[in-house]
């Protein structure tokens, strides 16, 4: 999303509005103050508009999923797709306990197995010519035939469900609360987190679901617990730090797309080193200097200069 | 060029190493100092590591040329291109001067007039079809058929010679100098642009080549003047500001790539208002509070807080 940003309009600290660049597609004039401000999480100023970059809509599209016997394969093969060149639009890998959550929600009955949702988008031929392509390294890793969406209402359906798989968890537990948390690591490293991930969430008494915008290397987990339950929580909070703890061993980080906030505050200085975070609380400091904007987050709190 | 960067490491204005994020493609820890880096203009810290994304070689390439009647013609197309999703790996425009340049400096025959050059990546089949799609675009702006370049040592030597296009200028006009400047504009203006650019550029009594990065809507032109006579410098100028002032009139850029140096900061308050000046000043001060990083660039002098 953030590549599609051309330009913000923002309101400052000291109640001035500024426009972070011109409407032109690349620029070298001065800082780039619009990636400064998109995920500073209001602790630099409030963005008021934003000037987003179109696309065109693809001629043709075609959606499919694939089975996998084991989460590893799945992954192997998302890796595999984006090492090979294709431009894949979309690869969406769910494990088996998300599946079920998704066929109690919605009535469904797809196979409760490690499963990936492709999208291949461009004119008809090409997006034929990616799905032969993704389908032939599919079956290299054990991978089932590929299952079509055919028409545009059955393409929506299938993307409304993968959108709105969170809300599918609370089926399983209508009364718990979900931690979240999305890790994120170079490509190379994305089979092994999501195999060692899979091994804890497994051995966890808490019901846990895997997605992963795998081609990004992003990997969420959600993490359903008792909220009156303290052991639970805490369990959650566990395995929460678990996965962020391997993904910071393999150079990834701990939020590919959530924010800091205040629960991932802790995570920064082994992540980005101190002298990052000093810099970070530096350019606070200068732009924000009564700390007015979303005061508390982000930013460690002991962090000084 | 941007776009491919994953990581940066910086030493800071005191003497601090500072590694700017993770090595995940994506990351939602903290603000994004890579990118604030980048372009800085080394007036924020010395990048000294580049950690930067690899890409896939396609599978297959097909480099084409095409004529126009006149340089509108071609930068429709170029838009046109843009416009119908076709994602081409390079469309470059050069005018019939430029074109000039090359035949001199590489001994070369081609039609003097102006000119795209095309590059199409994918599979094969992809590529193929592509080429097809841009082909019918640019014979319905009166352009001619394609000329391939086949081989790859042919493919390699025709961007060699669009690279060292600037160095084939001086083929020209051996001892003068040149006067370069680079505007960029939103997609949809590049056309007007290059042809109000284009007849006050013929108007001038000074020799000007035109070379557009055309799919992002960035143009580049090459102003050759003596540098014992001062009235072509001045006319070199004056060209030059009457191309920045016609970008900042559709909402572009003063600089697409080259940055602002010190020949561009007049442009920056026009372009980007008094509150974005003083946040860059606010940044840069909060940084480097001694003005040891390359002072005096970027940030026009007159701006406080």
């Amino acid at each position: 999303m953030r590549d599609n940003v051309i330009n913000l309009k923002v309101v400052l600290a000291d109640g001035e509005v500024m426009k972070t660049a011109s409407r032109a597609r690349k620029s070298a004039a001065g800082y780039d103050l619009t990636r400064l401000l998109i995920g500073s999480e209001g602790t630099l100023g409030v963005i008021t508009e934003i000037t987003l970059r179109l696309q065109k809509l693809p001629q043709s599209s075609v959606v499919a999923m694939c089975n996998f016997p084991t989460i590893k394969d799945a992954a192997d093969v998302a890796i595999d797709t984006m090492h090979s060149g294709i431009q894949v639009s979309r690869v969406e890998l769910l494990d088996e306990v998300q599946i079920r959550a998704i066929n109690l929600a919605n009535d469904k009955k797809l196979p409760e197995i490690p499963t990936l949702m492709f999208e291949f988008v461009g004119t008809e031929a090409y997006a034929r010519e990616q799905t032969q392509i993704v389908q032939k390294i599919a079956s290299e890793h054990n991978g089932s035939d590929f299952v079509f969406a055919e028409d545009p209402e059955e393409k929506k359906e299938l993307w409304k469900i993968r959108k709105e798989a969170l809300w599918a968890c609370f089926a399983m537990k209508p009364k718990f609360e979900a931690m979240i948390t999305d890790v994120c690591v170079p490509l190379s490293h994305l089979a092994e987190l999501i195999s060692r991930s899979k091994q804890e969430l497994d051995g966890s008494p808490l019901t846990c679901t895997v997605i992963a915008h795998a081609g990004d290397g992003n990997f969420h987990v959600v993490v359903l617990f008792d909220p009156t339950k303290e052991e639970q929580r805490r369990e959650a909070e566990r395995l929460n730090h678990f996965m962020v703890h391997i993904a910071l061993s393999m150079e990834g980080t701990c939020t590919g797309e959530h924010g800091v906030g205040t629960g991932k505050m802790k995570y920064l200085e082994k992540e980005l080193g101190i002298e990052n975070l000093r810099t970070m609380k530096r350019i606070k400091d200068a732009l924000d200097p009564n700390n007015i904007m979303n005061p508390g987050k982000l930013i460690p709190p002991h962090i000084c200069f």
